[in-house]
Formats: structure tokens, sequence, C-alpha cells
């Protein structure tokens, strides 16, 4: 894209009213804008981040299995009463509106119940089982407090899946296939080294669930991981957590941390609650084993920007990143160069963010710096006449002049 | 895909309380899956259907510069307040709900007012103009009624682009590229031919806004058409636009028509209604045109439904269908090829839906019917022996028997 076709615009100063790091940076650089707490409309720039997240995570379900839809965001009171969690008091986050005639209506905060009564529908046997669905969907969760920026919205894009299994043990088999397909979406998207999968609180079935928690500064939750991060542990089960496991806590250190995924086995208890069984090989009516798996997508984009920003802006995974490369020329031979190179590098598929404003070269190298597109190209006359270009890698820092022969294997190493 | 990993099954009967077409069809099939009236999730069989629509109308909408972003469902009062919208009085489909510290929010039902209030912080100046976004937003619409299946829905998913301007003439240029790329729009989702752009009620600023009306006994419109299809005038504004026109409203023929997409000009109107304006080259605050333009993408799926499905079920053209073939064996060699050409198909870039379900041919012939996948391959033991297949085109019901090599070229004509 050019950037003198792109609508939002950076800026210096960080909105007065955010106090997380994601959001002011990622208003500051034009990815968001705010339309109240805990509610952004994603801009040109931060959509391109959305997807690309969203595609990763996108192939890893496709891999196992997973089967995309999309459910309804508007909810019926029916669906919910079995388990309890339409009232108000077990469900504190409910947003609910009111149909003309009246009739109640909320706005799912999740879609466990609604995964299961549509489900009814389909499984009837032991042969329709196990099925595995997911999707991307807004959700909506009205939160007292809304301060974390995407980290933690009033509506936000979440990825949940669903796997519905006839056994104890095809769930647990298919719960260990998803935390696999989930280390990969976190190597995928730049985090793995430091994201952990950790014992957490669970439900009324499973003793522990478990989430993936990122180290990161700006985490809300504390995470004990011993010395060769072969263990991690949410403080909250730390005490059941290390006596299950007979490890001494000891030998486990606190560090801060953010959760990026949770997974959970319900075992039956929905199935039971919702009244929703299927029938065996030998006729008779058994309980369905369900587990939910989520990725909160707009959350692990506001954990990316926490965790790699720098004083200069934020700082993309090259994967994750709205464009691989932020184009800039200096003098006029450059500006001839720099359109050649442009068309160039799209021809090769590479997604290029070409600044093509009439701006200093100062506010070009501190915007380049603040959109934290992975590679900054530059052209310039003197460059030019020796067949090389600049180029700086925004997350090192690390600037070198190269070849033009050489830039595409250098960009795409 | 194979059949037998869908967990969506059809269904000999419709649904008793859906009276539209479209919806009983789409749920036999295992499309849809019907929430509550006028809500409807859909299944991986209909993702895919609405993903396909929505990629053709992403392309057409890049290629006129649109750039693509996603705003927020939830609406603050402070948005709809300056042009009266957010009064139930002047707007009665608002779903409306309330924060914890009782503040009121609405659900979006349109974005104009937003695009509106977002675009006042970047649009300072003329060289900001014109800018042109667009979205595929999830709408919500408290209608009293809800029952054309998913042509009418509670909650629906929308393309709406808006472009702002510095000029009319400005807008006016754009929004006749709109139209160009409208056009190629419903060429490509196969109803071009029956597709016209209307004259229909406008708002206070134009005379008239302009609709694409479809052809089709479901629709809930009546246009005029003249002979030579050149002339399509809403009912609504019969009276008007044949005055205006100079036509005589007797040379037009009435006939029953859906709307597809609908384009609008403000004008002025809302720039200055919420008090947005952009600094022109003389250092003068002008407001700013807006024109808006929407394709309801479950709608345009439920009227391809409507128009093209037959007696047997579903027929879905072929940039629209969520598979391209549907591949079913007769006979145990049948499924030994079958299984190869599923295999060499898919690698080809072919979507193939496989039927290797343990069903009755009867039943498999049926099936394939009923979800309208564009060519039926049958792969038997007696054809096998001849080298050939033999291919149905779900249309025109044509049935071919023709030499396995010549298959890639008869079904990518």
């Amino acid at each position: 894209m050019r950037l003198s076709n792109n609508f939002t615009k950076t800026s210096k100063d960080a909105p007065a009213d955010e106090v997380a790091k994601n959001a002011q940076l990622l208003i500051r650089a034009g990815y968001v804008y705010k339309v109240m707490a805990g509610v952004y409309a994603y801009t040109p720039l931060g959509f391109r981040v959305l997807e690309n997240i969203k595609q990763i995570v996108r192939e890893e379900m496709d891999a196992i299995g997973g089967q995309e839809l999309i459910m309804s965001s508007l909810q019926r009171k029916d669906t919910w009463d079995g388990t309890g969690r339409w009232s108000d008091d077990a469900v504190d986050v409910w947003f609910k509106s009111k149909l003309k005639d009246e009739t109640e209506v909320g706005l799912a905060w999740s879609h466990e119940e609604a995964i299961m009564e549509m489900m009814q529908q389909f499984v009837k046997s032991y042969k329709d089982l196990p099925a595995k669905v997911y999707q991307f969907q807004t959700k909506m969760r009205n939160e007292l407090r809304a301060k974390s920026g995407i980290m933690r919205g009033r509506e936000f894009v979440m990825k949940d899946m669903y796997s519905l299994h006839a056994t104890e043990e095809d769930c647990d088999a298919y719960y260990e296939q998803v935390i696999e397909a989930y280390k990969r979406i976190y190597d995928r998207l730049g985090i793995g080294d430091s994201t952990f999968v950790t014992f957490a609180s669970g439900g009324a079935f499973t003793k522990f669930s478990h989430e993936f928690q990122t180290i990161c500064d700006a985490g809300e939750d504390v995470l004990y991981v011993n010395a060769d991060n072969s263990v991690a542990v949410n403080e909250e089960v730390l005490e059941d957590a290390t006596s299950e496991l007979g490890i001494d806590k000891d030998t486990l250190q606190p560090v801060k941390s953010a959760e990026v995924g949770n997974i959970f086995k319900f075992g039956t208890e929905k199935s039971e609650k919702m009244g929703i069984f299927y029938t065996d090989s030998d006729g008779k009516k058994q309980p369905i084993y369900l587990a939910s798996y989520g990725v909160g997508i707009t959350r692990v984009m506001g954990v990316l920007v926490e965790k790699l920003a720098d004083e200069k802006g934020l700082v993309w995974p090259t994967n994750v990143a709205p464009y691989t490369v932020s184009l800039i020329s200096i003098g006029d031979a450059g500006i001839v160069k720099a359109e050649q190179l442009y068309k160039e590098l799209q021809s090769k598929g590479i997604d290029v963010l070409y600044d093509d404003r009439d701006e200093r070269p100062g506010k070009k190298f501190a915007d380049a710096e603040l959109l934290g597109i992975p590679y900054r190209v530059t052209v310039s006359d003197r460059l030019e006449e020796s067949g090389e270009y600049e180029v700086q890698t925004r997350a090192s820092s690390h600037t070198e002049v190269i070849k033009q022969a050489e830039l595409m294997s250098y960009i795409t190493r």
C-alpha cells in the first residue's frame, strides 16, 4: 500500500484516557480507533494484523480436523437456562436486550451452550462423533472496568473451538492434539519461546484446566516456573498443583505473564445438565464429552504489542506484521528507484508499505519505527549509484547496506 | 472434504416454523441452523458459501481502492445523537443494552454515523480526501417480524462501504465507479443478467438513491422494467421517477424482485448535522460529502437460493458453491478410483465434497442434488473399466459420460 492512501495518521502523543501500553501505541500508530473503554475499531493496518493472526490459527485448527463455522451473537434464554448460566448472578458479563415482543435475548460472551444445543440436532449416534468445530467470533462481555486496551475488551474477537466425543479417552487424545496445535500457533506468532502450557483452575469436572501463558510484564497473571522451564503453574493453583505433581514449590520462581489461550475439559457436565445424549453401539443413551479451546485473537495482538514494542514504537513478528517491508526513498533518484522496487517486491508477493508521502526523511523514519514493520528499506540517490539499499531490521535495529540483488533473500530469511 | 466428516445432516422435511423457501432448503441441506426467528448460525457448508460471496465482494471493493477495516458493534449514544438517530422513534430497529454503570449502548444496525465520527479524527484537510473504507460486519436489527429466512435477519452480515469526498463532483464520479463494481459483483455471483440498477426513494439530499434489484419470485419489491431492460424503477417511486425521467409509465411492466444492494449519496447532510468539516486549500472549513454502499451478504445468499433452487434442492453458481465437485462412487473398484480422484482433484485446487459415507447410491445422489454442488462426478465399476466418469451438471441436470482425461477441462469451463 502507498502510505498516502492510508487514512489513519500517526500521533506523537498517547491519548490521555488510555493507561495500557498496547492501546496507547496502537492508537498512536493508527492501528486501532477507540469507540469507548474496551471497544475498539480496527483500521486497515490493525485489521491486517488481526487477519494474519487469524490465518495462522485457522491453518492450525484445520490441520487437526477443525471445521470452521459461524454461530450467532444473539442468544436465547432457553439455551443457557439448563446450565444455570443465563442468570446475571451466575454470569456477570452478559449484555442483554429485548425483542419487540419483550422476549429477552443475550449477546454471546461464550458459545459453549450454544454449540451443544446446535450439535444436539446432528449428533444422534456414536457414528456422529467425534465432531470438531471452531469459529472466529466477536464476543461481548460487559466488563465492569476495561483498562487493559485490547487485552480485555467489552467487544473482542475470539477463536473458540469445541470438540465432542463419545469417550473420555477420545476426548483426552484430541485435547493433547490441540495442545500441540496451540504450541505451533504461538511458535508461528513469534512468542513460542516464552509461552507455557500451565495448570490453571478448572471447573467441576476436571481438577485443572490448562492455560497458555506468555511471559509479559503487562500480564495480569503470575506464573511459577522451574529452572529449566519444564514446569509452569498459575499462582491461583500453586498449592494444589505442586502437591498434586509432587513438586517442591520453592524450586519455582514467579514471573508476570499474560494468558493467550485457555483450554478446558468439561467432561460430560454440559451434556448431562442440558440433557443431550448420543446412542452407543448397544443402543444405550450416553452423555457426550465436551472440551473447548479458546484463543483471544485481539488479546494476542495486545500481548504481542506489550511484549515486543520498544521506546520507538510497535515491533511486529514477520508472520503477523501488516506489511513486511517499509519502503522509504531519499532524493529524486531514490523516488524513481523506490517506485520500481515497490512494484517489483509486490510482484514477488512481498507486502510493502511504501511511504510515498511528501514528508521529511526524519518523519518517515520515525513513522516506520512507530508502525513496527519488520524491515525498513531505504532507497537513496547515493546508494542508487552504488547499486545498494540500506536495510534496517526493526526488532534488532541492525542496519546494513546490501547489494540490490541480495534484498529478496535478506527479507525472506 | 469427506462428507463423513461433515457434522450436519440432510433432512427430507422442512422445519414447520419456516415459511421462506431459502430457510427451508438451507436448513434441510444443513447449511444453516436456526437459533431463533431471523437469527441463524452458518455451519461449515453455509460458512463456505458466505466466505465465497465475501471474497468476490472484497476483490471488487479492493479493485476500486477500498480499504478493509472492522468497526465495533457496540455503539455510544453520542455518536448517533447529532443526527437524531439514537431515538427509538427515529430508528425502530435498535437493540440496546447497558454497561454496568447504566450507560446506554446500542448494537450497530448501520455504521454511517460511526464511520463519520471516526473519520473526524483523521480527515482534517482536503489532502486527506477522498477516503474509501469498507467492512464485513455483523449487523443487528430488531425487526418486528422475521419470516424471510436469511433474506431479512435480526442478525446478518453486510458489506458496507463509505466514501468521503471534498467535492460533489468527486463523490459523484466515485459513486459511478461503485455502480460498475457492483455490476461486476452480481455478474460474478451469477445473477448479473437479472439484476438491475434501479431508482429508489432517497433521503433529504438526493432525490433518488439506487438499489440493485434481482428479479426473483420471493422478492419483497416490485420493479417496473421496460421492454429492453434498460430502465428499471422501484414501485415506490414510480410516479416521481417516470415523470422526472420523461418516461411513459405504461411502457413499463411489473416484476417481483429482491434488493441485493443499496447505494446512497448523503451529500453533506451527515457532515453538517454531526459538525465534521475539513479545511480546504484556502484554509476554509468545508463540509464533507459522504456516500454509502451496502451489499447484504447473507441476504444475497438467500436470494441465490430463492432464485436458483429447484424441486430437487439447492443450486449454487460455481463461484459461490462450497465445493465445485460432488464425488460419488459405486461399487468396490469405484471406491478405489474415487479415493484417487479425490486426492488428484484437490491437488489441482478443485474443492471436492467426497461422499465416502456408507450409504446407498440413491441416497448419495439425492443428497448431492439437495446440496446443490455444481458438478456431480460418479465413479463406478462399469465406467472404470472403460476409463470414463459420469458427470452431471446440477443446474441443467445434463448428464454426460466423459473420458477421464477430459474431466478437468469439463469442470473448469
